[in-house]
């Protein structure tokens, strides 16, 4: 499936929670499959922290650009491309196209930088919205999202309910729990007080925050990992030693962090120690594996993720709480929800975990909602909402499969 | 009861594991309680990351300076002063009296630094063994110690079997998993990637990596506290506001970052807000009272904890690992003890979680050893093994009074 990214231009103003509001906006996006007639078969996908409009499909002329989530989204998948169209928006205050950080703000003629205007999931949602109005699109058959895009599926059911159908919220929470907010804390932190940070606006300085950015997404990677898989995956693992090649500083590709392809001899092929047993004895080099893939993860992401959105996305996590305004009771804040809902949790997922999903699950039911809950026992931890674990890619085949029925499209 | 902080000198060489070996060092320790005549009551207390020999007790005219495990250690309590000679140790690398990287090298005349040798649990027990050598005490009544302490307490019955009458083990494992290492290594990151670590010879310099360590503390408190006590005691309660006062920097004193003691009212005195229920939208400003605390925790932490301390004895918590010349099979590895062991985990603790202990207790059972276990259902996490819970000082406090039966010690 071949994709174009497009953008759309608003001249706003956007009323933002925070109070200020943002004029002069694009938000990139994309679609997959064809709007129908009467455009009630759109399916509107949210993204998490790192993702992006780019859902599903590829770019011309580039084999390995998979949409991030191309498992689940596309011509006879799950959801099913030859009978949805499916919509991804990337989020103001993103660096993937969409209106952020590294814009320049049209009233100083700067560059936003720390000074972009703090954004909501509710702001997101309704900016998601003005985008459904210029395509014309009244009502979506489903709103679907993992983590963070949970929330915003879960938000547009409070904040336009009469324009939303099904609700599909996985591996998401109510809101942050004091642990959650205390990771992207660490992170942010991390950021900001790398000296390259320089207050935000380091765009000027011509640099950018590195340090902190690596720090930040190596504390994401442990968190959306389960303990299991962590030790499955790498173990107390040591790291494969090659000394031809200059001392690991982790900057080796990522199959290098796991054994090699080939067995053991395959990396001995480099006069290394393919597979070693005894410690070289090092505070600052890489000893195990678990090190060189974290180190890895967070070279790559400094490269690309600008710091200024990590700011902003973890802060729209910490933010979201539609309890708050009813007194912390989920249960009177999600009266307000008339889609119809399917809740998806992991076991491992310790993030966020599946008490959280029981928290949604239990206020859908006290408000007498038509709500499908599953609880997948998968190893993953959170980020198995992004993997192809059979029984969840059934879960939602099959709900989507019901969603298409009450649409009266042909199965 | 009024203490004393002693220091030995050894002129070595102790050799280590790594293949380096240290001579001219110094101990730091402590004791409290009278050896008795056929030096048989000695118990040696072995601290984890951030403790020291100071274990018990108060130094004079110092009152707030308890040791770190006086609420367990001192006349009439579980580990009781009055039957029992006990005795902490600073270990090899500490920066709380012997000698680490912060000391002169005499082999150089350059402070050590990042060159400090790399020391594991192996060699630290070694240096306690010829501490106690010096103080003519052949066999322990006992070793204990908690977390990286009870590693400690496992080496003595495998290095110095015979010199070892009971191990108290708490909250500990038998190594570190992926996971454990993973939060080791971002915390390492965070100090080494510093611009002021200066290859971990910044005392040269005059600086100090205050960020990295920041950073390596937040995280770690993270990782001592269970997610429901952190929920208990922070939720998702925003920080009081006091306009008067310098916006929030993560300089407060602890108690500002819980509700203040006076309720609400006290902290209105300073004409803030002393619970908002509003937020103030910043990415960089505390808005969460969690955020508060961590931020307190690390400046703390930042103004006294050795960068290169910091380094040593996360490394000396990924290298533990006693099964590993037993082809990963720790009840071979254990087969070596012959002490009588008390177990004890926290059921909330994730960092060292409950199945971890069981792993040394089914090791310990294979081989047929005495073993006492407790898996105590504490909401603290981790830092349970530092707190009064009942059960749990109940149960040290029982195992003490066999260990004294059988010494023949007056009940």
């Amino acid at each position: 499936m071949i994709v174009i990214s497009q953008s759309m231009f608003f001249t706003g103003p956007l009323a933002l929670r925070s109070g200020a509001s943002i004029s002069d906006y694009s938000l990139a996006w994309e679609s997959y499959g064809k709007l129908n007639a009467d455009k009630s078969n759109a399916v509107l996908v949210c993204h998490a922290l790192n993702a992006s409009h780019h859902v599903a499909g590829v770019y011309e002329g580039q084999e390995k650009s998979e949409g991030w989530w191309d498992n689940m989204i596309g011509p006879g998948k799950p959801l099913d491309t030859d009978r949805f169209f499916v919509i991804g928006v990337n989020n103001l205050g993103s660096c993937f196209g969409s209106t952020g950080p590294m814009h320049t703000d049209p009233a100083t003629g700067r560059i936003y930088g720390a000074d972009f205007p703090v954004v909501t999931v509710e702001d997101w949602v309704d900016a998601q919205a003005a985008l459904l109005d210029r395509l014309g699109i009244q009502r979506l058959a489903a709103v679907m999202g993992g983590s963070l895009g949970g929330m915003q599926a879960l938000s547009w059911t409070l904040q336009y309910p009469e324009r939303v159908g099904h609700a599909v919220v996985i591996a998401s929470a109510p809101n942050l729990t004091a642990e959650n907010i205390a990771f992207n804390e660490v992170a942010r932190r991390a950021i900001v007080t790398d000296p390259d940070f320089n207050g935000g606006h380091f765009y000027e300085h011509g640099v950018i925050p590195k340090r902190g950015l690596r720090i930040a997404r190596m504390i994401g990677h442990i968190t959306y990992l389960s303990d299991d898989v962590m030790n499955e995956k790498f173990g107390r693992m040591l790291q494969p030693r090659a000394p031809t090649l200059p001392a690991a500083r982790g900057s080796l590709p990522p199959e290098r962090a796991l054994a090699p392809p080939g067995g053991p001899a395959a990396l001995g092929a480099v006069k290394g120690e393919a597979n070693p047993t005894t410690y070289r004895y090092s505070t600052q080099e890489v000893e195990f594996q678990i090190e060189s893939y974290l180190r890895y993860q967070g070279d790559k992401f400094s490269e690309y993720f600008d710091a200024n959105t990590y700011l902003l996305i973890t802060r729209a996590l910490d933010y979201f709480d539609p309890a708050r305004d009813h007194g912390g009771n989920l249960s009177l804040a999600l009266a307000q929800a008339t889609a119809k809902f399917l809740l998806v949790s992991f076991k491992t997922d310790w993030r966020f975990s599946p008490a959280r999903s029981r928290e949604m699950l239990k206020a859908l039911l006290d408000n007498r909602r038509n709500v499908s809950y599953a609880e997948i026992d998968a190893p993953h931890g959170h980020d198995a909402f992004l993997l192809d674990d059979v029984r969840y890619v059934g879960v939602v085949h099959s709900y989507f499969e019901r969603v298409a029925t009450e649409l009266g499209s042909p199965a």
